[in-house]
């Protein structure tokens, strides 16, 4: 794999899981939501379904039932249907609109700032996700994420694992796909990705749907496996 | 024009002329190019004559003369037309895409990093130019700019002055057009992202054509008048 790695220009990072950790940082915003407005309902089990209701979302954009609508829309139709769920009532709509965001406000895994400061000094680093530019860019500067530049499904008018996004991003960085490796926690995203010609590396998040909830293992046959970011820029050599 | 500015979330920038200066830049790689391969020109008028295919080739874009092809494209077309026209031969495809790419190496003037760290740390700072995201990224790298964001034209498929630029950028941020700050020294961009309602400041640079060779008053109607990016930051009260 030498070879082949001494042509990477760029590392585009998966964000949701692999750089920040959304189950843990929803789960404790939703946690002072319920403190302040007196609602008393299990936050991890809203987080999940948070979570779990954004696959089946895009799908339905992906396969042409929706018309295009960028994450925090998509977000916000789940959202709604959780508190209907939860039977969560009499939330504003300017109170709703700011626990939709919180999304744009999730923490980045220990390692990220500081493995991500290191992959720069080498590397292009950008977003590949499928959050949109604003999420992305709100969250970079909530999170002190040190991106190079900000790529996201959004500019491309598909959704990560659609074959386009990927090619689009080596495109819109003026490289081709073996310059570029994706760097990601999810075995389809990584697969996606390499079936346009990106490099791979898995970051596996165990923790990533909290304590003891590991969901299936998180394998593939990557050129590169690193448990965290300063782990990845050690294998690259970076100081 | 306090309660207009007080909504100001973002700021977006032009980029060649007032954030970089191209002028000496070029001339400067061009006086190293022209030694290391025995070629002696004016580079000066070099570099003025390859800014200024810049306007009419991106408006044969505009004007449906030319399909969408991104800055990158336009200035190799500029460029092989300049090496005919100061009959510089030999050089090979290898030397001629780096020297296009001069364009991914310019200097910044001397307040701008200062001044953009400082005005990041109000506000969300973004590059608005018609260079592509490869060029901007690259720069960016080169130069040391803090961006939050890089934005470019070719991502709305429109160059600049179009409203569309403007527009699609405000989305992408996720704001609307008088919460973002156009940040310019060319009143025709000042003028078409205003119309679209953006807030504005000019940041004259007497310097952008090289000593002396001042291109009519940069005069335009702006929300702030700044000389320069830290002059910026005082306006805006940030420390």
């Amino acid at each position: 794999m030498q070879n082949a790695r001494s042509h990477v220009k760029a590392l585009t990072f998966d964000v949701f899981g692999t750089v920040v950790d959304w189950y843990s940082s929803i789960v404790a915003e939703g946690e002072k939501f319920g403190d302040t407005h007196g609602i008393d309902i299990d936050w991890t089990q809203f987080a999940l379904k948070w979570r779990a209701g954004y696959g089946p979302a895009m799908n339905r954009v992906r396969s042409g039932e929706l018309p295009w609508q960028n994450i925090d829309a998509l977000h916000r139709l789940i959202l709604d249907s959780l508190l209907d769920e939860f039977k969560i009532e009499g939330v504003s709509e300017a109170d709703k609109n700011h626990l939709n965001r919180v999304w744009h406000r999730l923490k980045p895994w220990p390692d990220a700032v500081s493995g991500l400061e290191r992959l720069r000094k080498r590397y292009i680093v950008a977003t590949l996700s499928n959050g949109n530019v604003a999420l992305l860019t709100n969250m970079a500067k909530f999170a002190g994420l040190p991106w190079d530049c900000i790529l996201s499904a959004e500019l491309t008018g598909h959704y990560k694992p659609d074959p386009e996004v990927y090619q689009t991003a080596a495109a819109l960085l003026g490289l081709s796909p073996n310059e570029v490796m994706m760097v990601a926690t999810h075995p389809g995203d990584l697969r996606a990705s390499q079936a346009v010609g990106f490099q791979t590396a898995l970051v596996p998040r165990p923790l990533e749907y909290g304590p003891g909830r590991v969901q299936g293992v998180n394998a593939h046959p990557s050129d590169l496996v690193a448990n965290d970011f300063n782990e990845l820029a050690d294998l690259l050599g970076i100081a």
